[in-house]
């Protein structure tokens, strides 16, 4: 990264206004998956329309997206619609069109907290530090799996082909950040949230599927200062299905920093054909 | 319920066409919350103008539904938009509007299973069987809780105001079904994904606190042939939260059929005043 060049995530979810709620981005082939950009930008993208919006009022407490087809490589636009303004929330309507067709729609919910009683009910994971586990090589022709630094301590991606057996269910648990590392905030995050392998893979590692995420949903339990405490540092991703049933299967993760911040938890539901 | 009076549910979630994408409905008395109705129901209206609808394609995988702004008590309108019918999936943008407001947004998307190779991860609880606890009594003055039978193995809902101990933690695990008896489906599965009182008040149960569901999403793990086979039997809710924090709480919950079915899981982020 050249000292002063953006961020390959910033320029992948730049947006250039066309008009009050429509603005015009492009697929960045830095975030390319095996066909289309990968899911977890187009999840950021539509984030960042509410993000970069005048009319914004609040953070990021949730965000949902549906894949309503394939992305294109190439320009889009999002069409963004603040649908309700509250006092403590604001409700966003989302949609990601490519020529006639929508290719996605989502929407997101803006809150404003204020400090009172909070707990944590959740556990963090145990697991050994980033640190000491080695950063697992990116798959060639994935090519977003090189803009993260992934290092797995359990539940890794298969490489097909070669000798693998099933650790006997689908839980993943792996610390990841950015590479090159970026400060983390509500778009990187969102991100992270769909940066998990999907799921069958680490269920049946000996067999390559076609998979597609259909619907994908987060909730952002931390706020902006959490968020920016933890920096460049990795997050640990903790991951598992439910149940793979007749061609849709489940993903439910958690994101964590490493001083046992709940970043995030996550959910989507993943089509595949088996 | 006399003889061939339809079911309140089917009466509450009732839609009359106003227009090739418009619906006119109307809250229901008997599904009446503390202000205004029910969430659960305002969740199943949401889904059932896509269930009935002429376009209709497949059955429910996902539902988002993300609470704008509070319902009145009395008519509504549901505006429908199937933004995207692929070949094997289906998704629709759905709001639900009074007068000039838009009270909530959603989305659905539809599909066809094909039956292929499949797994259940998540582990059915271990919980006593329906018949031998008894029927948690309804709370009065929120008239919904009446709607359903809801037997509790951990975790009730308290009574504020007399003398209750904090369970240490947020979960509840409750064999709950629709009072009177009404065979399983879509829209009422997807109504007691809401039946769930909020986590705060199992985790603080001495203390009444305003709340509010801001964003509410449910996965259906079940397909029409599984829901059908539950017929009016009770289903196994297991709600838990993962975080209250600032003003902001989630809820991860399963809902399973007797037989270890996985029905439903659901995930939603609410609103609190402590």
């Amino acid at each position: 990264l050249s000292a002063g060049a953006p961020h390959p995530l910033d320029e992948a979810i730049a947006l250039q206004p066309l008009g009050p709620d429509r603005w015009q981005g492009r697929t960045s082939p830095a975030y390319a998956n095996m066909v289309g950009p990968f899911g977890g930008v187009t999840a950021a993208v539509l984030l960042q329309a509410v993000l970069q919006h005048p009319a914004r009022q609040g953070d990021p407490i949730a965000l949902t997206v549906n894949f309503a087809g394939p992305v294109a490589d190439g320009g889009f636009e999002v069409v963004t619609e603040a649908a309700r303004t509250n006092r403590s929330t604001q409700h966003w309507q989302l949609r990601m069109v490519q020529g006639a067709e929508t290719v996605a729609t989502g929407s997101a919910v803006l809150a404003t907290r204020r400090p009172t009683w909070s707990a944590l009910e959740a556990n963090f994971p145990a697991v050994a530090d980033a640190p000491s586990l080695d950063r697992a090589p990116p798959i060639g022709r994935v090519r977003w799996t090189s803009a993260y630094d992934m290092r797995f301590a359990k539940g890794p991606m298969p490489r097909f082909g070669e000798p693998s057996a099933s650790q006997g269910d689908s839980e993943s648990l792996l610390w990841m950040r950015d590479e090159p590392p970026r400060p983390l905030d509500f778009a990187s995050l969102a991100a992270l949230c769909d940066a998990f392998f999907p799921r069958i893979f680490v269920r049946r590692p000996t067999q390559w599927v076609p998979i597609g995420t259909v619907t994908f949903g987060a909730h952002f339990h931390a706020d902006a200062t959490v968020i920016a405490h933890i920096g460049s540092a990795h997050v640990l991703g903790h991951a598992r299905a439910h149940q793979f049933r007749n061609g849709f299967f489940d993903q439910s993760a958690q994101l964590w920093g490493a001083g046992g911040e709940l970043l995030a938890t996550t959910h989507q539901l993943v089509y595949y054909k088996a």
